[in-house]
């Protein structure tokens, strides 16, 4: 294992592929491009020190070039011990010079001495993948709070988080809830992690989704996503959910819905994707069919009870890459794939290059936004103003070719009167 | 044509067909059943004197009795000269003794007549579809608005123009935009306005949808349902959007989208859902295919611009029920639905009964709490409460027999905890 | 009730109406107009008398328009008491000179009084929609067998009557299987009936699809139409099978397969398209939810087990057009559609004209296809020759405005050759 | 490179890996599981000398341990020099004993050498994936032909091909066209093919495939499961066909059709699926849009014509694994996957073991069939019975716990019957 003064990293020789396949997500991110464009010119984030904790994917790389080619001092750790890809990591560091502490299949230990050298870096804004470093810099590193001037927030997960810490009055500095952009959540979330995770699913398993029945817990915008997706490649899709409103979208939408224990007895594939813990619990990992499959697309790897299951297995072994089968007393074999850590990342490549486009043009121009107005901002959470969110998507568009209306005046003066009816 | 002194309705004889029609959407409103079994007994209503405008039709006859129970003291008015239901009308004034003001294919002089004699009951409590009601009253019938101690209105476009009304400063007493509660809009506005209008184009016209290529101008909750019930049906989906988010995500759910002038050339079948005026344009209808077929379901007739269509025809014939032909000078024919009303209520039956349960507990709930509230509120814009909106859903999901989870106490403390992580 | 001397149809002066629906259909039949502006050149048909057993639709009207512009001197009578269009029927008589058995809701002694009526024409060659005239040809009518050298037969039901006939040897002419056409089968049985019957249930009812457990007993090609438009609009989807090859179908393409008995008693909807008998069976009807609708859309009426429903109820009513209940002892009430006969047809238009368009090509190029060979085959079972029912399918193309390619001559020789390998 | 006595493999030290990913497939094969227990017992191929020309992957590793559990002398050699799964060639030659040649992205000499090398064995039977050892066997090693009693073919391309042999009168013994089994070609052609290529698509380059434009050439059953599949993950799918029926299907089902060159100017993502040659020729090339990805999954490499391909770049590279880019003079870039080689098998695992199950019943029921009636059989191309053919879908269900209902005597009756009418 290679330590490097400029980051901890598997192994530069990988860094010649990464640096391809970083291009090559690249290709794929034209808003990000030209973004980058801009802040050669406009040197924005000039000087600010960045730490960012992050899945070390192509996708992300290319936003890390975006920040340092707008001035930033950028260091980089992982957000989640399986998400690494190790070429990139070795690219970002011996490629694009950007210091990176990230190794696929760290343990825990290492997992935070990374994030803990990303913090060394004293960092004047923070970027989060699910609020560790925030949440970090709270507790054990609460001396360096005092350099930072905003941070920013990709996930659901990290948002909740957040959330709680401006209720609980302890967050010392504003952030900005990327998540909550609509051309984030509605497009990386749905069908970013729709795609990747069903993607991951059959790449570790070769297994055919047509006629299976695949349970989905959590019908937020992942679940709409993975949903969707299942049931388009043939699966019969079960969802369950505690929100009566999203349950009674489930329905409408054509899928079944049930409580979790119902859905576990009878699943094919269960894929939990609901910020929550112990989702798929003791209860429903004893009712399950032999042969079923257990994934976690969600943030954190406790969506599944694995104690609980390492309890109940009388067995373990992995039979394929990212599948480990637990055989229960009564020879029933159950699936766990990627070890309950978020499977699209750690089993394929995480979101496509596509979505992440989107989903860092919103970090980009945030970072950007943040730190014009921070000195003006009460350390609480927020959201990126429409019009920047609005740009993403007309950029978008625009880079694929595709055009749109534009209101008329008439039309205008019409949606802002009130007199005219039938 | 009857007048009677307790309305005006086409034909009283109606009334017995209506009463079953009544019935037999009854049976698919469980939840504003419920509603009505505690208001008989609370009387949350009694003694207010209440003015509604809406849709004509067995769902609506379901909310009047609910409120009427619930103590009102209720008229009613047609909010479209096209979507009265006449049996409907005829049974709500001889069976349920509801004075009810809406004849179908009435003109405009009648509509709005109509309108006034439903002002004329000195309302202390509004209800509106689409705001033509409020708007009266804060115009010619301004001398009313002292009585009035709340609204409540139930469509996208109502709260639009309320919205404009706020923003202007014009609005005189608080009004509830039932429109906004996620059991309404969701539901009603996609799955409902999806169905019924694909419905209303397959009564009027029996045309094959597989195959042909649909125009959706649109991307909101009505459109999304539409463009999704085409595509249901085999249709190949066009969807026109000025707002660009919109139009990605119906990119990214598979659509093309274009510029409306170039999705009308190439159209079998184009639907307007959008709440703006015309959309399809003078332009739009200079390069129709042959044989093309033109709705909306937006709220106003606006949508279309007629004016433009009939000048551009030479010739102009009904070809069948709601079914007008024009013809142009170089021999295409395009067929015009619903002479542009909103084809879901005019040439079909309007939103199935179980979605209008939904839709009509809250205007039912949202009656009763802005009656209690109404002293303390400002004359602004107001959403239901979100408990009330998900107990509607939870009564729901419980009248259609499906069970869901609730949140373990282990995972509501784990929900508002922000230090656990990776 | 009019009697003519030309047929028996309801009433006359619904002939303009009729016409106008023909014209209408027309509009969305191409295909057999280009057939008829040859037949009119050609008069294949010339002086064959012809005697048609079909539904009478506006689309059956246009293939009877084209058979006579070819020359055939034909008389229509129905093929189902309850699938005629009155106007229609009317307009046949009196603007097109076609005499006409046909009333819409005619009982039993009628519709074989009318069927008799058709066959005193003495035919040389018959039409049927069920076998119902072949097979009282050769029964009661057996004497007029004699004059008929061939027949044609459109449904998959009639085509199964006949294969028994010709395996028992009772078979006296040779008959063109036209529903074996791909340009018959594949469109009209799936897209047409999978259209039609969801909007006969729609019409009838007015109830939300999304959301409802419909059950499809029977996953032939109509049985694939239905469940696939029945869940585009949005509901869940049971399969009813007994042909392993098609349950498996079924479940691959995300359905859920089951027994019927244990179907019955999930569904909200029940739909039966086999071609068989007591598919909804009494203890089926036993084990129903209450509010359950129940629907045919399979050829004859005894799909559905109707005398043990009236057994089982206590009480029979008609709620609304084409809806009887039926209430059980215990309380639970069923809802049967249409009388149990073909939903389609009876409650809506029935197959709309753009699929009978490319159905109908198939009759018309089959009779003149027939009348060429006849002499020279056998009192078997035929199917058209691919190269008719390819063109047909190329016609549909060209009139929809569709370009193809064809194969290079690299490309046939290289399908042609086997030499060449990886 | 390891040169065996029992075969040619490119490691042996794989096999453990290989095993462990042939027993994970086997758990997914449980129909080919009951097969193998019976020919344990019968030994219904006891002393038969096979040779099998076939993808060497997990599943066909079941496959041949079935034939040899049935008593079969086997030898197996790749199908296609990219499709080879190398541990699983090195599991087969090491721990079952089956002589093996086939080494992932051997050349072109190797690739028949091995196919040589498995007629070496002399066989009384062959099994092929594509019909190269059946034509070898023809040509050069006609001298082996009479020892071959059987043959059996697996696939669409080498039916073409065995049926043009066929008709030349150049094939020397029966073969078994397995493909045309009902739970061959419907199940795997279509669910196998169509989600494993969007597999390879997928694993290959990331890319999102929600709101890209997906062409298909060939509506076979390939095709359509492909376009399905593409669907369901979002793509907007045109599709380009010669016939005018299969063309009219996919119209119908809601996709575009358009001839190649336009559909190749507006494509995402190009695949071919049509058994034929140049299907992307020169002036598709010429037209693509910067960046596109063009895969086959047919059987030969021949359906993108590469050679122009080659001639029409000025730059050629490897960006990711399986992916090439070539650069046009005009800096449109290009990317072929997997050279144009059948992409499900080559850059992801090919078809999943659950169809795969089915099929490969199909081959071993059918080779025990062949055997057994090969002495009556003209050197033809057969069918398997449809009775073998239902059995293993009935199997199959019943492996997936479904039960599906048997026809009443009372329905068996009437379906017998032609009698009973309207």
């Amino acid at each position: 294992m290679a330590i490097s003064t400029r980051g901890d990293v598997k192994d530069l020789s990988l860094s010649a592929r990464g640096k391809d396949r970083i291009e090559w997500a690249a290709e794929d991110m034209p808003v990000l491009r030209l973004i980058r464009e801009r802040f050669i010119k406009d040197q924005p984030l000039k000087g600010v020190r960045m730490s960012g904790c992050l899945h070390i994917t192509t996708e992300t790389a290319n936003l890390a070039i975006t920040l340092k080619a707008g001035g930033a001092d950028l260091v980089l750790c992982a957000s989640n011990p399986l998400s690494t890809q190790d070429d990139v990591a070795a690219a970002l560091v011996s490629e694009y010079g950007i210091p990176t502490y990230a190794i696929k299949g760290e343990d825990d230990e290492t997992y935070y001495r990374h994030i803990n050298a990303a913090l060394d870096h004293k960092p004047n804004m923070t970027m989060d993948d699910g609020c560790d470093l925030v949440s970090i810099l709270h507790t054990s590193r609460s001396e360096l709070v005092e350099n930072v001037v905003a941070g920013l927030e990709e996930t659901t997960t990290g948002v909740i988080r957040l959330k709680s810490m401006e209720k609980a009055e302890v967050l010392r500095f504003p952030v900005l809830a990327v998540n909550d952009s609509d051309t984030k959540h509605m497009f990386d979330n749905r069908y970013g992690t729709g795609q990747s995770t069903l993607d991951a699913i059959i790449r570790s398993t070769n297994r055919l989704l047509a006629g299976r029945t695949l349970v989905v817990f959590g019908y937020g915008w992942c679940g709409r996503g993975v949903a969707s997706r299942g049931h388009g490649l043939g699966a019969n899709v079960v969802v369950c959910e505690v929100d009566p409103t999203r349950a009674l979208e489930a329905v409408m939408d054509g899928y079944r819905v049930m409580p979790g224990v119902e859905a576990a007895a009878i699943g094919d594939i269960l894929v939990t994707v609901t910020g929550d813990i112990n989702v798929i619990d003791q209860d429903h990992l004893e009712h399950m069919k032999n042969g079923v499959l257990i994934a976690n697309s969600g943030h954190f790897n406790d969506e599944i009870n694995i104690p609980a299951l390492e309890k109940l297995a009388t067995n373990k072994r992995r039979v394929r890459d990212f599948v480990d089968e637990y055989t229960y007393s009564d020879g029933r074999r159950v699936y766990l794939l990627a070890e309950g850590r978020l499977v699209n990342l750690s089993a394929a490549e995480g979101h496509p290059a596509s979505v992440m486009d989107m989903s860092f043009a919103n970090q980009a121009l945030g970072a950007e936004y943040m730190l014009k107005l921070a000195k003006d901002l009460e350390p609480r959470v927020y959201t990126i103003p429409a019009d920047i969110d609005k740009e993403i998507a007309r950029l978008k568009l625009q880079s694929m070719g595709i055009r749109i209306d534009t209101l008329t005046s008439e039309q205008e003066k019409y949606l802002n009167s009130w007199e005219s009816g039938t």
